[in-house]
């Protein structure tokens, strides 16, 4: 049996709520310029620390062993979701980056312009990347293109990068890219990857053709590439798995797109960790579950500022306490992979879990720390086990067998 | 390949003689009454501690992360079976309660006695719990109804409950309760949810017509529900798996029958842990694997008793000696999942183990406490791994591939 569906088939209602505080990229790697420390080693975090000491600590691993999440599979898994059985294409990420919001027959491509030589051959895979403003120019230049059995819409993303997306009716995304991933080779048609797809890579060579048709006169940015097309997944809503009312407090588009994935409402909430936890009071009556989603510490990992990803840490380690005031059943507060400034990436390390709750078993931790947090009681668990935790620890799961 | 046939392939013979002492119930929860201890860590049980020192620790998660057993899948688990893949049901476990000893083509079920009105509406579900001789009186009311293709045996079980045992050779328990499980509604007819078991609901349904005919001059109990219909799952010995002759120490009839789901010898043992001990110094020749098992703490933790369940970790202790006396190749202490005074029911919190063998590496532990547990070198383990653990240390298991 899939995880998620035993843990539905145990879920009861009651009225103890359960928080995740996501720590974006929280997880760190030891810095030789700070002392080999992590930056949640590092950063000076009281509050975090009193809450690991009156609860129990652990790690999630993302997916498996050594392999690096990207936003996608690191938040279905904080969902309770195997983040192998469900994959979210790059096509519909990028569409819930930007806020789009699929629907359950579009499919979703990421599109790049690039620049291609008089016979077709791609001579830059990214066009210079072209500033955002050419990227708009260049897709107006297509927007009136009609194929038959699908609408089109692209839609800007950043620099030479747009996502295509195909309204229809009996699309399937099951297509390979376009995009040969070399310079010095054509754009590929699209080809279906099973008979299922086959009208549908029919519609995007027909929208390909009349695009090149137009571009061909620009000197650069004068062809596209596509990839990564998509569906959204399946997914069962948290409410029909679990009987949870459930609500995202995110900033960024792409985190509220993988919560409403899920049937997480969206609220609207500010611009700052304070915004989100004051919007987080106002309807704490309302729901029974609430992801609150802080993005910063993961850019600041990417850029590599180890220290303004420490800055980070401590900014939410002030705001804590406002959450712990409302009382909720369970707390959790974990990150949805590490991104170590010393990378300047996402990465494979686990990431530390705090989870406090009047029916855990403290096991006396005494930090917030990925050192602490690797021997805590809850131990290494894929991120796929903490939503059975949650409604385990909310007494949200009935017994298992007689 | 299942894990218990894994470990199968690899089992060979020897002398070497494991003994599982199982106290039931025994994780906790942190107690805000007693310094946010677990009974365990609140208990002195200094020769434990000892066994500690001179082995290794690890925690068991029954089922799965947040997922509380039932005894019957929390057993499983320790004989090594996956407690998801072999489901014990209420009915089979019911009957193994009350010592019944289940035939393999028999189907039983949980029976409950219940008020109805005159248009036969439950008014109350459980007959206001009559006392169990009334629920006696009721049964011998209905004992001489016979039915085509089927025996039918009646047990009671305790105030308004008792034991329904078919007895066929063509049966079948995949079989919808009849209980609607609210008051208000009738009882529903028995319902086959497979081709399989149509015989068997329309026998089910021959009887219970026949039944609350007998019952409706009665004020009260004066008609009944069924649920939980199971069949024993096909599970393979003990002796086929793994080539052991092996033996249960349990008092209580439930957990003797669960070892006879295994084919494990249940020795006469008397009633306190001393007596079992003596039981199984004077079986130690014939037997190569004994499951002892240790009743009264689960109790005292479904009865929110912390100190008593305190105390009877402490008689535990005081008579562990006596079985290192007998050295055994292997020694586990464990539970079967935490039963915390705090919750007064079985709970999804990992369980402690302490394994001690010559063949074991020891890994500093100093105690026998959750706390330590959960740092200790087995880590954080399914149940179900055990059993391939004690094999293991054993010598028990040959060498996988070559």
């Amino acid at each position: 049996m899939q995880l998620h569906k035993l843990y539905s088939s145990l879920a009861i209602r009651n009225n103890n709520k359960i928080v995740v505080l996501v720590i974006d990229g929280l997880g760190g790697m030891s810095h030789k310029d700070y002392g080999y420390k992590t930056e949640l080693e590092y950063a000076n975090h009281p509050n975090l620390d009193g809450l690991a000491c009156r609860g129990t600590t652990g790690m999630l691993t993302p997916v498996l062993p050594g392999v690096t999440p990207g936003s996608g599979p690191a938040h279905l898994g904080l969902f309770g979701l195997d983040p192998i059985s469900f994959n979210i294409g790059r096509g519909i990420l990028e569409a819930l980056g930007i806020g789009l919001v699929p629907g359950p027959t579009d499919v979703l491509a990421r599109g790049n312009f690039c620049t291609v030589d008089e016979d077709g051959a791609i001579t830059d895979r990214r066009a210079g990347r072209i500033p955002t403003d050419i990227c708009e120019q260049r897709l107006a230049l297509l927007r009136d293109i009609h194929v038959p059995q699908a609408d089109i819409e692209l839609h800007a993303v950043r620099d030479h990068r747009f996502v295509l997306r195909l309204k229809g009716t009996d699309l399937d995304g099951d297509i390979e890219n376009t995009d040969p991933g070399t310079v010095g080779a054509k754009p590929k048609a699209a080809k279906a990857l099973s008979p299922r797809a086959e009208t549908t890579a029919s519609i995007v060579n027909a929208f390909v053709d009349q695009a090149l048709g137009r571009l061909k006169e620009q000197s650069t940015a004068n062809a596209l590439v596509l990839r990564g097309f998509s569906m959204l997944p399946n997914i069962p809503t948290f409410h029909e798995l679990y009987g949870l009312r459930s609500a995202a407090l995110a900033i960024y588009p792409m985190y509220k797109g993988l919560a409403r994935t899920v049937g997480m409402d969206i609220l609207d909430c500010g611009k700052t960790v304070s915004d989100q936890l004051r919007t987080l009071e106002s309807h704490w009556g309302s729901y029974d579950y609430f992801f609150i989603h802080y993005k910063y510490t993961d850019s600041c990992g990417e850029d590599g500022d180890f220290l303004s990803k420490v800055n980070h840490i401590e900014t939410v380690d002030k705001c804590v306490n406002s959450l712990v005031r409302l009382d909720p059943a369970v707390l959790a507060v974990t990150g949805d992979h590490s991104t170590p400034a010393g990378l300047r990436s996402h990465s494979w390390h686990p990431v530390p879990l705090l989870l406090v709750s009047p029916t855990c078993r403290r096991d006396g931790s005494t930090a917030f720390t990925e050192t602490v947090c690797a021997r805590g009681a809850l131990g290494n668990l894929e991120s796929k086990y903490l939503m059975g935790l949650l409604l385990g620890h909310a007494l949200r799961l009935q017994k298992f067998g007689a």
